[in-house]
């Protein structure tokens, strides 16, 4: 899982990049990192995968606390949270494609953080085409605080919330927050059911859970290859409700409610343990391929 | 699967490479690109994955073909090969590692084809460490020639011979290659099998077969955990014996040789179809982690 401060301590001038690695812009609150999308990076239909998208997320993400010099043991703690034994964890991603990049395409990614509510941080995200500032993706994520130890979920603490209040940005979130209820699915309300999804070792980050952009590989599991094929997501939204560790054995659930009238559809997901306890619930939109407001591509046309 | 054009028509001068997509070097035969390892590349081991190491591979194979202007239809032909229909298939990949690189280093990598025998090319590639210079990985791949209608292998036509020579570096391979027979695993001589492995939707490359790069990570589906947490992969030899396609569904097999003096492991994998058909014939070294030459790690310090 993501479990990392997200949080600034300093305010750093801007930073020249020769490597690629990001860097603090606007008041030293908003992190900015450039990625050419490699050929790895996409799929059958020539653009990114949203796994790559989440990656991206991630990454600036993790840049972005690494650059205040707190990454440390990979939880990454202001002094008052470590004290207490507090760590951030994500409650609840919401991603917003208007389109897919391509090989060969560089994105810009910004991401900052901010106050949700009385007790949790939002972290938005913005992607970009480098060479045309079209917005490619919008993200948000909220995160709370839970106790290492007990594994329990915490307020946070007045001392805490000094030290990163400084440090949010004063902004609307780049997503309207989705507040449909995200439905509970069991074997007969799915229309799918793909069991016996286990962590790879290759899957497991530095703190031996599972990585969250993986859920999103074993959400699509279980929708139909009519839909992987003939349209793509647009819309994502994931809660997470329970840690997975190494040796967890999955299963991932779909129901499939087609929209009409304009060709898409609308999933719902699940991801539990064999004994029924959830790990994320979620809710996908899709659109037929090409035919996103930006989707149209132009086939075999080569600027190298 | 790599079905591409190892070939380059043109000298460019060296070309600047603002947004890290690689360029032309030496005279117009080496393709040399930068990578900073990202936090999604790395594992459990805070190194970076084999899988991360073999994307580079091919990421930079294909960009090498690409600024040649020759990608095209993802096969990338010369001339007299479109003529005839033929495209290039990888016969055979070995790789060594020295050491693995972590999140935020910035490695090269340089690659380049020379001849191979009568009818193949060997492409090679070297991995070093930006900022030491060191040689992390070694790796050396064999192609050869199909015709893309009947699947079968072919020679290589004097025409399109006359046409891709100019083009060979004339240089020793980065590694000799490993002349041992790989085994046939059956039922009986393998201690590990793993049944039921089927592509999903986003390991398909754009020619709607599985990506190399997958191969191995099946391949390490059947190689038991003990091994994959107390070992780091060291040598790496992957024979490609048939296409696998969105269909396939494979079985993965193992057999372990534990190496008594060193400590380490040596491996033998098959890939293969459930009717028996091989796929990939592997084998795999093993040696206890940060017990390379440079494997030593220094945990917690931060360059930042």
């Amino acid at each position: 899982q993501w479990m990392m401060l997200d949080w600034k301590p300093k305010r750093p001038d801007m930073l020249v990049d020769p490597f690629g690695l990001g860097r603090i812009v606007q008041d030293g609150l908003v992190f900015r990192q450039n990625f050419s999308i490699r050929s790895y990076e996409i799929g059958a239909d020539r653009t990114a995968s949203i796994e790559t998208l989440m990656n991206h997320l991630q990454e600036t993400a993790l840049n972005h606390v690494k650059s205040a010099g707190l990454l440390n043991d990979g939880f990454g703690r202001t002094p008052e949270m470590y004290k207490r034994n507090l760590i951030w964890v994500v409650a609840k991603m919401q991603v917003l494609v208007n389109r897919y990049p391509t090989w060969g395409d560089t994105v810009e990614v910004n991401t900052w953080v901010s106050r949700s509510g009385k007790n949790g941080m939002r972290r938005d995200w913005l992607i970009s085409d480098c060479e045309t500032g079209e917005i490619l993706t919008r993200a948000s994520s909220v995160w709370v605080m839970m106790n290492k130890k007990t594994r329990k979920l915490s307020k946070i603490p007045d001392e805490v919330r000094n030290e990163i209040e400084p440090h949010f940005v004063d902004s609307a979130p780049v997503i309207e927050e989705d507040d449909r209820k995200l439905r509970k699915l069991d074997e007969d309300t799915a229309d799918f059911i793909r069991k016996g999804l286990a962590p790879r070792w290759n899957d497991l980050d530095v703190n031996q859970h599972v990585n969250n952009v993986k859920y999103i590989g074993w959400i699509l599991e279980s929708a139909p290859a009519e839909i992987l094929e003939t349209q793509e997501l647009s819309a994502l939204t994931l809660e997470y409700r329970r840690e997975c560790g190494r040796d967890s054995v999955l299963q991932s659930l779909t129901a499939v409610d087609h929209l009409e009238n304009e060709g898409g559809a609308q999933c719902q997901h699940l991801l539990r343990l064999e004994d029924g306890a959830e790990i994320v619930r979620g809710r996908t939109e899709w659109r037929p391929k090409n035919a996103g407001k930006y989707g149209m591509t132009t086939p075999g046309e080569d600027t190298d």
